[in-house]
């Protein structure tokens, strides 16, 4: 990492973990991104001096306001800017002057406008230049580090602070990521909005989040490169130390065009970012919801050394989707091995399908599908294992009645326990035999609530069972191609 | 419709709608079929006559047991068979001469294990023609009937009654369908698991389903055809009737493979399905959740008339996803008409970015999300609308803030009810401009709960709303293909 790398970082960290912040077009009105991004900031109970700066105003939120940057009783880390377009240079340059070294422009009306606003926004790198200053944006929704109660975003959720870390040029895309990520009862290190990026980009991010130990996975939405090249060489230096997944949009001409009225991105030619992603390690997910079952993944699983699957199910039509799922992407169902079959033989019903997937007939409730997995996992044959449906695992835990309240309430408790445990004993082999199980499953005797308190407890111990078999088997692949990159070129 | 059909229409009647039902093999230990399936009736509250038939009990679930089927004091609509497989086709025998005409073979053991196996199966089959009877089954799990209380099944819960069909060849598919179905709000016409289909094929139940007024969409899984010729043929006149959409697994080797042991069918090869498929009108599903998606769209939205689409989106990253997703399925993502153009200048800020999507910026609370898409459906040059996020439709729904518990339920309330409007006002510009309104949005305010009961409410009006871009794209293509097959081929 070269000296100018490193004092980029250095800056970087101050968006991420500001001592203070100064917000340039602070609002007293609360339809204004200048009120709801401080708003945010206070409520997430952030520790330091917040300095709202606003030439007309005395206070805002109860905090004493400052006529200029220059104002200030002191240099504070980081500036946020929310002023109009035409006022968005002057103030970068007051920060500079000021010795402010990073800044978050929220302002939109830059490049994404077309070739005017494009020299607009030429001028804004070029103050941050010369002061000295990194910025994310402009056109872009802020950053979070929950951890330090960082929250410069317009959503009114935090999410709660955890391993995952989101950048995407997008705002609304992180939005979306984060609030999944609580949901599902996981957490963030550091989420941005990186808009148009007219000074730090994407790989800039990356680069800083390689280094971040709260950052175990990285997910990251793109429609397009300021700078392909640099942008291969700091993924490919960055995905050797952690995952990256990311979804890169723009693929289409409709796509395109959206992405350049959007965040002025040059999407570029799709073959040529799929070619570049095998070479530098970063996993391509095929959409939102992919992005976030793949990265999930990562948190708790081994990587895979090869593509040969063995599957147990406990539904035949789950294992028939798993099977096909499988076999399109490029697994090997194998045939089970002679001694699979022999152990298997042992503790299921006589009439056990004796293939690949391992269908759990009625009759094998309880052990039989741990002991399944257990010597799918020991076979040299194997690869990693999937899990369709967890209910077997859960016998004796059937719902009391309807009326019974009391019972229901304690019941829902017992389930959602259940499944963390069940869940638990299948990382612990995982982690074991250092190959990984991936599980999809329904929780068929909960209503919607209850299914979101599951959901929600499983991600407390960073752990996940996939709703379909199909994302199983796309999370799967992912691991089994990192596992590949990561085998080939070393890890840090 | 032939003589012969017609009294295999009726006699499929008997399996949804019976007056009384038998069970063959009914049990008082709980952790039986002989059992679950029959609590299953009695507490769904089915109204007939329940024989339970066991030589060696008095009474189960506090019902008068039967000895024999010949015992019985009336000739019922419908036996369950739940014995062991040898004892199946003496059953069926019994059944056909006391004079029932319709069968449900629940129990394992047939074609699945292979030609040993197969030999019993048709004996079954020939058992019941000659006692002219209809079986669903064998190895099946039952058939769901809401409207008339009948849940002749293993989940404990049964879908309320509504407008969607499921026909499936795999029991747990069914019960995924049927749970999910619920879990949204939306309710189920007859639901069936065929197993393996020795006397009774899907074609069946099709045709059944078409004449069936409480049914709008019928949807199907299915791993192999008994008589692909038939199928077709029988597929071709329902699609002219109801959408039937499909999800056909066994598509790869490792799939067929899982299908042969699990309910004996024969994949057979996918392109010939695929090919088929086209020409019977019958609409391929990608996936589970995709099957259901699709489905749903039917109970409300008109058929497009051709590829042109409108997007209007809240956010830029959903427009570029859905920009995208629209055109690898080959939409056109028209640019914007010039009075199309002119009129939306009428009311969004100055600064809007003129293209197709449209993307709803800063500004646009309230009425312009519907004052767009109410012009894109009035042009002659847009084929349908997509919606990417409705947040900006619900200004003025902010939530208040945590501590205060009261305010948190109403606005809750408040917040449901908002989307429960916004889609009905979304639902009847489709209907009025007889062009679909495809909406996905996430409920960025709302928690878990709150959005499994946003969720809920909007299905009770048979609406929805699809959690990503790449979904509602998906659906819309099936509306597409199945209108162009209706727009050819005319409707019944």
């Amino acid at each position: 990492m070269d000296h100018r790398t490193d004092e980029t970082i250095k800056k970087i960290d101050h968006i991420f973990n500001p001592r203070s912040v100064a917000y340039v077009g602070a609002s007293g009105n609360p339809g204004k991104w200048g009120y709801i991004t401080l708003s945010n900031l206070i409520a997430a109970g952030f520790g330091g001096p917040i300095y709202p700066i606003n030439p007309k105003a005395n206070e805002i939120l109860g905090r004493k306001v400052y006529r200029s940057v220059e104002a200030l009783p002191e240099v504070p880390d980081l500036a946020v800017i929310v002023v109009p377009p035409p006022s968005v240079v002057p103030a970068v340059r007051a920060c500079g002057e000021k010795g402010i070294r990073a800044g978050i422009v929220i302002t939109a009306g830059f490049a994404e406008l077309g070739e005017r606003s494009g020299g607009l926004q030429q001028e804004l790198a070029d103050a941050a230049r010369e002061g000295g200053m990194v910025l994310v944006g402009p056109n872009c929704n802020g950053a979070m580090n929950p951890r330090a109660k960082v929250h410069i975003q317009f959503p009114p959720f935090l999410a709660p602070p955890g391993p995952i870390a989101v950048v995407s040029q997008s705002g609304n895309v992180v939005d979306s990521l984060a609030r999944q990520i609580m949901l599902r009862g996981f957490g963030c290190s550091k989420c941005v909005s990186t808009g148009n990026e007219a000074v730090l980009h994407t790989e800039d991010y990356l680069r800083y989040l390689a280094q971040d130990p709260d950052t175990k996975v990285i997910l990251s939405y793109i429609e397009g490169f300021k700078d392909g090249r640099r942008f291969l060489e700091v993924a490919g230096e960055v995905s050797r130390k952690k995952p990256i997944v990311m979804l890169k949009v723009g693929k289409t001409r409709a796509g395109a065009r959206a992405a350049m009225s959007h965040t002025a991105s040059i999407a570029g030619a799709d073959s040529v970012f799929e070619a570049a992603c095998r070479q530098a390690g970063v996993i391509r997910a095929e959409g939102l919801d992919d992005l976030l079952d793949i990265g999930l993944a990562f948190l708790r699983q081994p990587l895979p050394k090869g593509r040969r699957v063995g599957v147990v199910t406990s539904g035949g039509g789950w294992g028939v989707l798993a099977a096909d799922a499988s076999n399109e992407r490029g697994f090997d169902v194998i045939p089970l091995p002679d001694e699979v079959l022999k152990e298997l033989d042992g503790f299921l019903p006589a009439w056990w399908n004796r293939g690949n997937p391992v269908d759990l007939v009625a009759g094998s409730m309880g052990e039989p599908i741990f002991k399944c997995v257990d010597a799918l996992l020991r076979s040299e044959s194997v690869d990693a294992a999937m899990v369709m449906g967890i209910m077997t695992a859960l016998a004796g835990k059937r719902h009391p009645t309807a009326s019974d309240k009391d019972g229901r309430t304690r019941w829902g408790a017992e389930l959602t326990q259940g499944v963390v445990d069940v869940m638990e004993r299948f990382n612990g082999m995982a982690e074991q035999y250092e190959k990984p199980v991936i599980v999809a499953t329904e929780h068929m005797f909960a209503d919607a609530i209850l299914e979101s308190r599951i959901v929600h407890a499983l991600g407390q111990s960073n752990s996940v069972c996939y709703s379909m078999p199909h994302r199983a088997v796309a999370v799967l692949d992912a691991l089994t191609r990192y596992g590949k990159y990561v085998g080939r070129m070393g890890v840090a």
